[in-house]
């Protein structure tokens, strides 16, 4: 079961002919959840064959053009493909005027319905759950109300044993009982300990995504030991003051956001057009954080499932 | 003295990976025309060496999304690279109230000034000129309003041969005077014919751009011998109704459009992202109409400067 990040865009506000404008698309069990969606999102959407149509939920941090100015040709591209299932859009609700705006002046009847959910940028919020995955917003510090998006898959039972049920010839009113954690009585009497019945589930992943933002400790809690923490670093250390004028992050920052949080394992990105190469980035990164990764448009990061230890 | 167009998307509505959104640049002596600016059209000129910065004038055709919802991120990008010159847009009125609208939301105090003209889509106008150039737009027949681009050279003075201004010391009012048709009386009283004393002048060079549109054969007075015309063919006969419908021309009928015309050169693009192949637009065209070339994201065509012939 698949929870995988795709980087689509990891240029900041200035595309480049190697970077694309922001945009990430997390696939959790084939649901396809896009975050952010920079100029360009819908053919980089192509150039990773991820299918269009397998988008239903769109998030957007803020409301600067290089993260959502590729919603507007995106819209319209779903439009002329025929699109018939429900789009929901997650995003501070100013963007829900534009999107009216846009629709009213330069496009056609859609084929399809939008669902806007203005997001509060002040506060922490469960803004979507489906059954296998809740998506919070909370705050990031940035020029304008920014948000930040935690993925977080949810806790399944735990699995029973197949040799075990065809064993014993388990019933389903029992099987749902182990699953909460009973033992079983055998017809002998013989009573199997719950661990012996089941493998632990998997432990939930954790997706955080955190662009724009400068340097913010106040999102250590929220994010702490997320095992893919996607963290902006436009700045080397060598504009820092920069990095806190503008409300953006070096590397080291970023960094260091990872190592308080205890993550798993970090990606930086955002990276400032005026940097030719990013090997200082990772460099400077991983004297805080070692497991530090830089984003490349068109990579891919997979979480992959692990069991939970018992003691 | 290039006079030089510059393809940089060639996709109709919905973008491929290996195809863009239109957006032409003709390059006239150095100075950089915009023609169309669908998403992505940033991206596009840097991957083509284009300077940003040398383009002054955007001339956008119609106000369907995949013509340009790139400029609102070049707009902002011009911004954040720091442009002092002055930007001219060219486009229906509805634009200027889009362009208002995104900047007053979404963007901070642009560090240029932009100058809209409204294209009155109605008639044939000469909407720009310098000393080099002037560009003309024209009503093609779509679906909401919508102008074709005449870009033409001006003629210029014919050339003074070199080794006869030496030869006789001609002062300058004189050469005023020959460049004018005057023939040349030197101090022995000898008369040198001005055809002998100077070189005919260059060509003017004409770039046509028709995009979208219904066969129309009401344009070809205005494109009579143009050098180089782009003219869409969004579907091959195959789906001649459906061209017919939806205001867009097949290969067949761009390629009668260009033979009509005495066109030089026919460049074809546009083209609907159902075909996987282009050869067969080609062939189709090639057989009204055997100079014409199938757009290609990147391509450049050159036309030359071509003395006048005389009698």
């Amino acid at each position: 079961m698949k929870f995988e990040l795709t980087i689509l865009g990891s240029s900041s506000a200035l595309p480049t002919s190697k970077r694309n404008l922001t945009a990430h698309v997390l696939n959790v069990y084939e649901r396809f959840f896009l975050i952010d969606c920079g100029e360009g999102t819908q053919v980089q959407l192509r150039k990773n064959r991820i299918k269009f149509g397998k988008i239903n939920h769109i998030f957007i941090s803020h409301l600067h053009g290089d993260h959502f100015y590729g919603i507007f040709g995106l819209l319209s591209s779903y439009n002329l493909l025929g699109r018939t299932s429900d789009l929901h859009i997650y995003a501070h609700q100013k963007l829900k005027k534009a999107l009216s705006y846009m629709r009213r002046n330069f496009e056609s009847q859609f084929s399809y319905k939008i669902f806007f959910h203005p997001i509060n940028p002040d506060q922490e919020e469960l803004i979507y759950e489906n059954k296998r995955v809740r998506v919070y917003s909370f705050p990031l510090k940035h020029k304008i109300p920014t948000s930040g998006f935690l993925f977080e898959e949810k806790m399944k039972e735990p699995n029973i044993k197949k040799e075990y049920v065809n064993k014993f010839q388990i019933p389903i009113k029992d099987i749902h009982r182990i699953k909460e954690g009973d033992d079983y009585q055998t017809k002998e009497g013989k009573i199997i300990p719950n661990k012996e019945l089941t493998l632990p589930p998997y432990k939930p992943r954790r997706y955080a995504f955190c662009t724009d933002t400068g340097y913010n400790e106040d999102i250590i809690p929220l994010i702490r030991k997320v095992d893919l923490l996607y963290h902006e670093a436009t700045f080397k250390n060598d504009h820092e003051e920069q990095a806190d004028t503008t409300f953006h992050s070096t590397a080291q920052q970023a960094a260091t956001i990872a190592r308080k949080a205890k993550a798993k394992k970090l990606i930086i990105g955002h990276f400032s057009a005026r940097y030719k190469k990013i090997d200082g980035f990772i460099k400077e990164a991983r004297k805080e954080f070692k497991n530090t990764y830089a984003a490349e448009d068109g990579a891919v990061y997979k979480i992959e499932q692990e069991r939970i230890q018992r003691n």
